[in-house]
């Protein structure tokens, strides 16, 4: 069924975008204070605004508060309207796919699994092409025209190339493309922790700040930093290894090579081997080592503690060297959080150097939706991005 | 004596500003070339150049090379005069202050030390213009406008004022201002490890690259970091404190609170403190240490070793996490280097993660000249900022 062209954000200068940006992630804000926040003139706001207005995508919000006593018009603040456009997003994982529709403002609308029974790229696409369709047909089809997909691994965004998944054995995959015809979506790709990471800048803990991590913590332990409202993307490919930081000089062997890396300690794998050890249990189960911790047992809960420790330390060295203005740790292990967050918190107060310590730490689980709704929070993202390379 | 008002560099705007700064760090350079690097039209980089060259801060050098056959004007680069504009520099250390004079391209043409007696301000203020006096009248006064101080500790440089040295037992001295008034120079005030990390990025290492590290190593072990060419200056005013970096969870206590940071294991003291202790000589010095390690003793080779070891982990977590172009080593301990350096490149090969370990490391000793010569380069950056606040 072709579609006619969508009558898309009229993005068309600079200042458009970021008048658009500024509403999109800190509306409803009046001109005014549009005008003082990006430094451009109340009229340049004025006149970037109204063809958002024009095209559905913002409003003004009826007010009765008045620039000035018995004087002026009234300072009706501008307002993103969320459900002009829909956003799909992916995230691919080893196991499945989830997927889900977005507003605007990245805000869920509905989600969906697939499992993922073969990791061919012909089946991947197929599978993520269908599970598209169904999503677009709970009534989303004719407001959504991008797609975003997050994967873990070594991604180019601009050229949307995977250029290596472990996971999925892919290297040079031009999946963006190959999703663009499949699902008749424009199609962007994004590392799966910098994408959670886009979420948390622009509809999360990370708006405002001009500089913070998003740290997770799961089967692997990664991060990304934004500094100076940049994310940090390494001169070699390489940056917010987190999990490869190593604290611990006579710790375990690394499967990166290195010694007592956060990973080492602090991964789930990591986890429950320690956790096996401490019970003497080879065929300990993660779910039976947590009821067992909660339950008292001293020898495992030593073993979250650890893991807590490890965390809290990796932390301080990211903070320590670059000083955010908050930092976000999410991970997989929801049921685990109680049993870790007090000693992260210990540790990191210990080891954060001066005022470093100041820095907002927020804990909290990750359901496996957030990752797809980073995925398509880089979709909206992708609003302002040219076309791929 | 009164000076009548200087012909300073004529940085009028934006793109004077953007000229001048390609030359100064980049030339000799063409002006297709500067154009390119810039993204300014060849017609905005003549317009910029032609008051610089006017006013004898960039010439144009002779060049035989032509854009191309048979055809056009040659090409003649833009190179900066260096020796139109002298810049006095000073580091203020417990013992002492150290002064250089530079050119433009921050190159020592002289230097001076002076004992430092007293940490009272007026004391201090008195012997720095003592000293800047001295340097002046080796012949540069009628071409030097800028002073530079580097400090080590907490320096609002945008304001002028020493929030707090510890070594000087100072908090919020408006230094700057009083140096203005004392020396008659224009002074821009800078924490010291930043100081040098000017000096690199525009007249070193780190010219051309958008992300770099400088670590110092001495009496503390410091670093300043840019990324997208911008100092991470650290949210709440830390950042950079690779000393204060935990890589060994059961390792000796630190100053700070913390527990096996990088200072508390190869900072000159700790060297030191644990040297006596595998001697057995609580009398033992740094100069005996060294000269016995370097005469084969296995128990002090082991001491620097260990050093090299926590200094090549810190340098791990730093690259992991923000994988830089370039990292620069620096340090104080310029005896101790060639103890050091295979254990810091060893640990730091093993534990830096995948290609983050391509990041070229460079480890050199650091003459104490180095560090005033850094604060000349935060005056030659003087040029290009609007007056103090
Ligand atoms: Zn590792
Ligand atoms: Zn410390």
């Amino acid at each position: 069924m072709p579609r006619s062209a969508p009558a898309r954000a009229p993005i068309t200068s600079p200042a458009a975008a970021t008048v658009f940006t500024t509403v999109l992630t800190q509306g409803p804000v009046s001109r005014v204070d549009v005008a003082r926040r990006t430094g451009l003139s109340s009229a340049a706001v004025t006149k970037a605004a109204r063809p958002f207005i024009e095209a559905g995508y913002l409003e003004e919000l009826a007010s009765e508060e008045r620039t000035g006593p018995g004087a002026g018009r009234p300072a009706n603040p501008l307002a993103i309207r969320s459900d002009r456009e829909y956003f799909v997003g992916v995230k691919i994982t080893a196991d499945d796919l989830i997927g889900v529709v977005t507003d605007l403002r990245a805000g869920i609308q509905t989600s969906r699994h697939h499992p993922l029974r073969d990791h061919d790229v012909e089946h991947v696409v197929a599978a993520l092409a269908d599970l598209v369709g169904e999503l677009l047909d709970e009534g989303y089809r004719d407001r959504a025209y991008s797609l975003g997909v997050a994967i873990s691994g070594d991604v180019d965004r601009e050229t949307g190339l995977v250029r290596y998944s472990p996971f999925l054995g892919w290297r040079d995959v031009p999946l963006a493309e190959l999703l663009d015809e499949a699902t008749g979506l424009k199609t962007t790709l994004e590392n799966d922790v910098k994408a959670l990471a886009v979420a948390e800048q622009w509809f999360g803990e990370g708006v405002g700040a001009s500089s913070f991590a998003l740290v997770t913590v799961g089967t692997g332990i990664g991060s990304a930093l934004v500094v100076n409202g940049r994310l940090v993307s390494g001169a070699h490919g390489v940056a917010g290894e987190i999990g490869h930081v190593p604290i611990s000089a006579d710790g375990p062997v690394c499967h990166c090579g290195g010694t007592g890396c956060v990973e080492a300690i602090a991964s789930t794998e990591a986890i429950l081997a320690a956790a096996k050890e401490a019970a003497g249990e080879p065929g300990l189960t993660m779910d039976d080592a947590v009821a067992r911790a909660r339950g008292g047992d001293e020898s495992l809960r030593e073993v979250f503690a650890g893991a807590g420790h490890a965390i809290g330390l990796g932390l301080a060295a990211l903070v320590n060297l670059f000083g955010p203005e908050r930092v976000v740790v999410s991970g997989e292990g929801v049921a685990t959080y109680d049993l870790f967050e007090d000693q992260i918190r210990r540790t990191f107060a210990v080891q954060a150097f001066g005022s470093a310590g100041r820095c907002g730490l927020v804990i909290r689980p990750l359901p496996f939706e957030e990752w797809a709704r980073g995925a398509a929070a880089v979709a909206v993202q992708g609003l302002f991005v040219p076309d791929r390379l």
